[in-house]
């Protein structure tokens, strides 16, 4: 990519292929597409991001928040109430996340007409 | 996602959940890539994609055929010579998928600045 010369995600060995390894996920692509309207308690997280489980969504929240994506709030109440929010910098990913959400709906039609041929063929 | 009322990829048992696991994956995202300036073998492709495993590197280009994203071409040549090249709707995923590489490239600097505080701090 001529655009950012110091940082390339086709060598083995740049630290931007971690960070694409973690953004580039579908767990990743719904929460940060849920959280995009307003921060969210875990449980509201687990409606919205139907079918995840406990264990993928708190590891999801904790690469997140460790890479600078999302952010906690802890409100001192009993039991105590936490938050979850995209940062200025996970609000960047939200549109190119979303553009893959959106071609994921799009096409689905053409992509189940591909594997229906390819299963015939194969 | 209102835009596309019929496929929503927030619902665990929609079909379009499928092609975001596909399609949110850094392997899928680097293949596309580096498949997007024209055909290549699969040795040429192993050595744009730095790093890539062959065993991978099959997996991949499979589940691309089957979900019609990339197509091969076999040409009757002793050894036989098989070219990728990506299919018209595989030419749609380009965009979205670069945006996430160029995110990645862009954003490597802070993201690993957060990690850093975050280890820090735990």
């Amino acid at each position: 990519m001529p655009e950012h010369p110091t940082f390339d995600i086709l060598t083995a060995t740049c630290p931007s292929r971690t960070s694409l390894a973690r953004i580039a996920n579908k767990w990743t692509a719904m929460v940060v597409i849920a959280l995009s309207s307003g921060r969210l308690r875990f449980r509201d997280l687990r409606t919205t991001v139907d079918g995840i489980s406990p264990k993928v969504l708190t590891d999801t929240l904790r690469d997140l928040e460790r890479d600078g994506i999302v952010t906690r709030h802890v409100y001192a109440e009993v039991p105590p109430r936490v938050e979850y929010e995209l940062t200025a910098l996970g609000r960047t990913l939200h549109a190119p996340l979303q553009a893959l959400g959106i071609w994921a709906e799009e096409h689905i039609t053409e992509v189940l007409a591909a594997r229906e041929s390819y299963d015939a063929h194969t």
